[in-house]
């Protein structure tokens, strides 16, 4: 058996489900889930379908083709088709925090979190050994003002040598390049420790506690060149007080970006997420 | 324009999808939205899907019953079909509290209600000067154990006379009886003041006091024979500590309870419930 | 039986605690509650204690003084001391909105709201029917460029009139005078429908719709000059998608305004509010 | 400087509070937080303080022994005085779920958990190489009805032999035996997950997914003998819908689990929770 998911956007138009649904129907398969979004404001459609094939001759490079040439084109769609049997290739970039990293590490040993895990990059060295620990490999590329050219190449280097799919940054303290952000677009999910749009940038919890917020949160996002501007993915939030310290909130915080950022690749491993304007439209 | 809203279910199989939203299309419905879910366990299928219709020509009936012929049968579904002109009639029922029927007018007056209230029913007459505040009829009927078939009678006088389609009670402190619930299965909202199952019967506060909970919750569900186990439409919660009395939970779980009640109103009024094997599907 | 109310802060020094509550208990009060916070970045010390006194020659301005005489001015404390005998009279604005002015009558008729209520005053006519209703008296005072002192001076003149003893803008949709803020200081309560400190200013869950935020929030705070940067009294939050609408999110934040607004209120007429540095210390 | 944490509980009466604090007071200490709560139902009076004493000469002995004359005795106190130099001793017992054992010794190597651990005991070896990466000592206690008394008297020994102060019972799915409830009474706690009173008992998801529950929730308590009937530390929920299969509950799960417990535990060691009657008062 084989099962696919298919994500697509186009212009709203009458009659894309009939069409895409009667044409899996025609190749045998059977929708076991399907969701859509429509955007009034711009006129979009969205979808998202999960498809199991069980015949044996099911071939899915022809099904691939048949569909651009008879439902993505027709339509002008933008889409993606991805085969459950795929182990999507997830990096994983860290500073110095390490309860982002053993929270992802223990979801993956535990076999939730359903990635391939090729390196633990830093621009520090203390985490190793607990990439040893979970016998990941950890490359150490330090990341200066002095050597940020170097290090971007040596980090796209990695990414495709290893031929990643998709970047983590758990807590990593350093910005991204554009270069890496152009190649992985909508591809880099990043944990920010604040409810974003409040407190973007550095230290959002000393910036929470000077507002004397009753709330603070987490966000997880795409990274895009604006800094913690890019599309939201998923936030939580949890309750503190006027006894909460600085450091309160941060310990308090670090459950937050534990969830948070492990909800936020679930759903990107899922095929979940699609991006539209900045904005991302999350299938249930 | 006409928009109608369909509801469906039968025994899974492959097609269903492809076969509904080709026979919409073909009409000439424009699909706005569609949601599935196949409870695996029972192999059952769901659906709800919103069409418009702009075409002059659009006939109801005959949709429906083109409907019935082609795409229900076949299917053997069970199924509903909707028109958003339609106003559903609301009967609301209440004793002696009026937290939720305060909230619940205040809804409507607004317009956020999207109902018609033909009277509220209570066996006492405490809350007559709110109903006339509100200029909606108010029938008091009593109900002790002497006169419950007279009472009964009465209701039942009543619901059919304003040709009520469903019943909220709303803080209604008296057994509903039988050939009420069957008269209207799956169509009497109740709201329960905890977090079923935890707490079913009398006192619930009480019993979560001396249990000593860190949460108390509300759930509004569909009234069945069984009390307080029939189908849960919407629950919520909200923390409690040792320092709360049990007069400081009632008055906490007020506000659980007018907020549980009315989503649970509104999922219904907006034709978002389906009710299989005493669980309800809440389409998004 | 006499309940007093006593708030206090100081600068933090050793032996207030053990001070204060001795000249309690010599006064043969029996302390029921205390509660203590202290702000250890500024070197403050907060308290909130109440206490009751069941002897029949307990006197309360003497009390007061000598606690002025002994305590108070020694530690050179800024301190309150209310009796639970006095209702607080409330002063409601309003300008269309119904929402959060149909839930506090609600909360008020039911006696969950332990205030009185002088008047509604509001710079439309629309609400009135609503007043009348529940027989609080309507005060209609327009307000545009042009009569801004007039009316600054009418809201003035009848808030000393009716010896007003704080204000609760019920999503008023007028700027507040600065004489009014200078006269009503951390007296004045608003509601504003967003997690502060996103989304300051007007049309909130039209910036919320436009970012893809997961998440909405209502914070209660006290005016001062700045706008939407008052003292955080209370907030909370509640969970949308990608498919909520702006309207959604308005029908959504409704529910959301109502119980923060009453929540902060209730805090503030129980006196467990405290501010300092631009932050509320809330007792539990 | 000392810090010490006192804890105390007995019959309500006038005069407690400035008894203590004027105690600390005299003694030279500087009460830096101070909470109470009076039962009232029982007319019992329960209090914590922090307080620090910065001069050389303290002796905490000496000042334990005349706290015991001077305030304890007089007032029937039960009470607890720890000295924050105290690292408590936390055994962690497992069976094959590792979600929780990954969190707890995440936290403890950050130094979020400030105990020592002196080993991990299991009635399965497959979690050995987990202790074994965090340099933990592992003990396999295997236990079937045959070997019950052999393994409760091993368990035993390990726990005196390494002076442990408390145990957490992390997914631990093993009947814990009398003896071992006694003899550590109010300090065993376990993760249970559900919503307790809910669910009470084996196969939790089972029975939340049967009942058709929106929201699913984990429950920290300490252990008594009653199963799964023990004062309840910390709560909390999350929400799930007719889509989630009994699977995706036991994964939503798993992150609830992992924080209530975690913050029962942390509230244990802050010595910030008190027994009484079944039911905790739990400090701020």
């Amino acid at each position: 058996m084989t099962k696919i998911t298919i994500l697509i956007h186009c212009k709203d138009t009458s009659g894309i489900i009939a069409s895409v649904t009667s044409f899996i129907h025609q190749n045998q398969g059977n929708i076991i889930y399907i969701d859509q979004h429509v955007d009034r404001q711009n006129g979009i459609f969205f979808m998202r379908s999960e498809s199991e094939f069980v015949h044996d001759n099911f071939d899915l490079e022809s099904f691939r083709s048949e569909f651009k040439y008879r439902i993505a084109e027709p339509y002008q769609m933008k889409w993606q088709l991805h085969s459950d049997d795929y182990r999507p290739k997830m990096a994983i970039f860290v500073s110095k925090y390490d309860h982002c990293l053993y929270d992802l590490l223990g979801r993956y040993n535990s076999g939730e979190l359903k990635v391939d895990i090729p390196f633990i990059l830093s621009n520090h060295p203390d985490l190793k050994p607990i990439a040893e620990a979970f016998k990941i490999p950890f490359f150490h590329v330090p990341y200066t003002k002095e050597i940020s050219q170097e290090a971007q190449i040596k980090q796209l280097q990695l990414l495709e040598q290893h031929q990643v799919d998709f970047i983590v940054l758990a807590r990593y303290m350093q910005i991204i390049s554009t270069a890496l952000i152009e190649r992985y677009e909508n591809k880099i999910i990043n944990i920010h420790h604040s409810f974003l749009p409040a407190f973007v940038g550095a230290k959002p919890y000393h910036s929470a506690y000077k507002r004397g917020v009753k709330i603070i949160g987490a966000t997880s996002h795409y990274v895009t060149k604006e800094l913690d501007a890019g599309p939201i993915i998923e936030q939580d939030v949890t309750r503190v007080t006027h006894a909460h310290s600085i450091e309160d909130m941060v310990t308090k915080g670090r459950d937050l970006e534990k969830i948070v950022l492990a909800r936020g690749i679930k759903l990107h491993v899922d095929r979940k997420t699609m991006v539209y304007n900045n904005k991302t439209i999350i299938f249930s």
